[in-house]
């Protein structure tokens, strides 16, 4: 039933979702968008995306899916501009990485009879590098999309279908579905994902700071060390928004890593370390 | 010149050091030794050693090279029981992950003209979990190997020239010996190798305790969530030895760690987070 999709944004994930698209069997059209043109093109080249737009306005209201694929605060600022121009013949979604802020938006701004449905997404994918030119129409294969959405919203039945046809592509292009209460989302991903991430960066800081003056010395640390510090190479562009919008949680989470470094510091010839590498080794097992 | 070599453990050390040895061309013997003999068998059956020795020190004695793969306070016991039997027509060597403590038992017991050759060596290569099974004779292919000799060693020309071909057969294994002083090698592993193991093993512990409960929650951490715990599940028997013998160094990289968190906790909405980014960035990029 979807047969016209704009992504705006033809960065890594959109132009993803663009190549996993076709991958699946979509025939429909898709019409990318994004504040670089040159990105856009790049999606078009590879295949991505069958057409360029320069108007994010125009190519939104000629689709029926709209997929945000922007920073948080980019797509914020997408939803508010949609809002009014678009109709109950349309969906929104997004990939943003924190869904409180987002899901509080559009409840107030779609998901009526009337307005554009509005489904919040999250696919639990990436690389530490962004750009079109990295996108890959397997990147959401045997990973996790997560819908925080919002059971009371009040949808025309033709954007209803439309959210249900958008789950189908999801799963088709290899992904499964989870959905979760938006705060619960953004307590869980900061555990999951914002506590590893802004962990390897830290270490990676620090690490430059004690040996970045002896780059030969990176070999040493060998496969260990490099799995350890890959995202330290993650843009800080990304995790800006990420900070600002999940601030709360993601301090709950590094204060707790803090206490337990220090526990571990603190009992390094005592039992409490085999314990701590017991509780690791379960972690791993399960 | 090397045509008797002693493996004395065959976990996945000693038998991956037994494969690359075949795989670099090695025609020699190999004895393989083991505490529990069914590790020994099943090193032989993988052609890691070609017999399986029931005693150690005879082993030992009738080899020139010997090879400890042991963990570290099994080495400095044997070092203490192989002292007194060798003589100067032997090399001893070891994969220890700490250097201070072995060096200088090393110093102590052996490098007289009389007395064995000690070459105090630590492959950087491993995998998260041991044994023989595990044994690959690509193991050291593209690592690094670092020997912290002692200068000052008095050795017989024989067994100075046994040294010289085993670092020859280190580099056939297609690692890049690095020669350091001892301190200097705990505090540099303590930086590049266990600060990561240890942060991984707090970061897998302290996950086990906040989702641990739902174990369908690890899908949504993804790739990122699984690199960075993946040395969680390292075994403690290795890593009690190293918290042991490098507990100052250990201490000093932990601490410093848990502030640089403390840090970027303190800033996810300032711009010093940028800047914990940039610096992460550069590590990532030299």
């Amino acid at each position: 039933m979807i047969e016209r999709i704009a992504i705006l944004g033809t960065g890594l994930l959109g132009t993803s979702v663009g190549l996993a698209l076709r991958a699946a069997g979509y025939r429909g059209a898709i019409t990318g968008w994004n504040r670089s043109v040159e990105h856009a093109q790049v999606a078009e080249q590879m295949g991505a995306v069958d057409s360029v737009s320069m108007d994010a306005m125009e190519a939104a209201r000629a689709a029926q899916v709209i997929l945000l694929a922007v920073p948080i605060y980019a797509t914020l600022d997408f939803m508010e501009k949609l809002a009014p121009t678009l109709g109950s013949e349309h969906l929104v979604t997004d990939v943003g990485s924190t869904k409180r802020i987002i899901s509080e938006a559009g409840a107030r701004l779609f998901n009526t009879p009337e307005r554009a449905a509005f489904l919040p997404g999250h696919p639990m994918a990436g690389k530490e590098r962004g750009g079109a030119e990295l996108g890959d129409a397997n990147l959401f294969r045997g990973t996790v999309w997560l819908f925080t959405d919002d059971p009371n919203a009040k949808r025309s039945p033709h954007s209803a279908a439309l959210v249900k046809s958008w789950r189908e592509w999801v799963a088709a292009m290899g992904s499964k579905a989870i959905d979760l209460d938006p705060a619960r989302h953004d307590e869980l991903v900061a555990w999951v994902s914002h506590l590893p991430q802004f962990t390897a960066t830290a270490l990676s800081a620090l690490l430059e700071s004690e040996v970045g003056a002896a780059p030969e010395l990176k070999d040493v640390g060998g496969r260990a060390l490099r799995e350890m510090t890959r995202l330290g190479a993650s843009p800080f562009s990304l995790w800006r928004d990420i900070a600002y919008t999940n601030t709360d949680a993601v301090e709950r989470a590094l204060l707790a890593l803090e206490q337990r470094l220090a526990y571990l510091r603190e009992n390094l010839r005592t039992p409490v370390l085999r314990e701590e590498f017991e509780q690791a080794n379960k972690f791993r097992r399960e």
